[in-house]
């Protein structure tokens, strides 16, 4: 666990805060893309990608003509957030709307992956971010794909994540107004899978697209499921 | 309609892009929240935010003391960006998966609100962008309320918004892979509503709470659904 920096420091709503590694990689384990913040001496960028989480690092990748990776690569300092929407917070007042959310925002700089197996894995660890277990499945990539793609590391030593829950706080002349106030909860949800056209019926559906409503994150070779989206057993397996 | 500039140029993928008012208005509209970016002179900070568009602007808010609001009201360029995932793409090669989405980003610069009916009126587009019509029924925002909230307005013309619909694209040697392909399409649904404690039983729960998952948006004042929410007239209304 590392404690906050200047930057990540929480300036507002502290009692919300946490450095908690644990609390850090759940979120960032569960959200399916995050918000990728740059500049370039003159504009700032905010990009939105897909991430994995490999330990204490987190990788984002991209083409390797990729304008953020590009200037990731050459060392400019970056932002990544990644922000769960739990639900809308409904209070009496319109001041006292909120948003229950879990984020998590990471400071500091990139730097390429070259090397050909961690560039491989954190790859892997990309597609198995999205749907644990898919990799097992597809067709692994080529030395050509590898090549056409560059990947960044991104060290996680300066993040914290931000938590709202529960109901909506309200002021207490207000609370004998005749006015609904609560939570409503809020839930990513995966519809029916559609075929690529001209797949053959006999392929079968993998249980990580049947069961997506349930997706399993956590890091590789792990099964543990997050808080909200415990990991099922397919069934027959 | 704006052209592009230097940096809201399409780099990548330009097939995917649109500088169209109408598609950039949609999807502002339809995502619940957005991610601001901006530096210090020394780092770049992404901040997740609720938004509310009125016309051709965006309007952000907080406490009077937010730091981003701070930078934001002091001329700091920013880069507002939202992103609605639409869906996962299963390809049958690790290096074609992707995501359906559609995302917005705007560049420039804001300004703080001064005026006082403005910025009333921003704060309350903010709560119906969340749910249309709950202004109606909220107790309105106070004089001191009003004053410790900061608002800061930030013109759309540098916007552009960029979107991935349908299935994989293969590599054609893939094709006969005996691996399913495809998508699986998500969706944000509402979950039952959590009633604030202690709130009478009597006290209805209003439509746009109910109906939830059919979440009208939109300007303030039309009642045209997006794409993907259409609008649905409550039970008996």
């Amino acid at each position: 666990m590392t404690g906050p920096t200047r930057r990540s420091a929480l300036r507002r709503k502290r009692e919300r805060g946490s450095y908690d590694r644990e609390t850090i990689y759940a979120i960032l384990d569960e959200a399916l893309i995050c918000h990728v913040g740059f500049g370039d001496g003159e504009s700032v960028f905010v990009v939105p990608t897909i991430h994995a989480r490999v330990g204490d690092l987190l990788y984002l990748h991209g083409a390797a003509a990729n304008h953020m990776l590009e200037r990731l690569g050459s060392g400019a300092e970056l932002c990544v957030t990644v922000t769960l929407v739990d639900g809308l917070v409904f209070a009496r007042s319109a001041f006292h709307h909120s948003v229950n959310y879990r984020s998590v925002m990471v400071f500091g700089t990139a730097s390429t992956v070259v090397d050909p197996e961690e560039k491989r894995a954190a790859v892997l660890a990309i597609v198995d971010h999205v749907a644990k277990g898919r990799t097992a499945d597809a067709r692994p990539p080529s030395e050509i794909e590898l090549r056409a793609t560059t990947v960044v590391r991104v060290p996680l030593g300066e993040a914290s994540a931000k938590t709202r829950t529960g109901p909506p706080i309200e002021e207490s002349e207000d609370l004998d107004l005749r006015i609904w106030a609560g939570e409503v909860p809020l839930e990513t949800r995966a519809m029916e899978p559609v075929p690529a056209p001209g797949l053959p019926e006999e392929v079968e559906v993998p249980s990580y697209v049947r069961w997506y409503p349930q997706r399993q994150v956590g890091p590789p070779d792990a099964g543990a499921g997050s808080r909200r989206h415990q990991s099922r057993p397919a069934p027959g397996g």
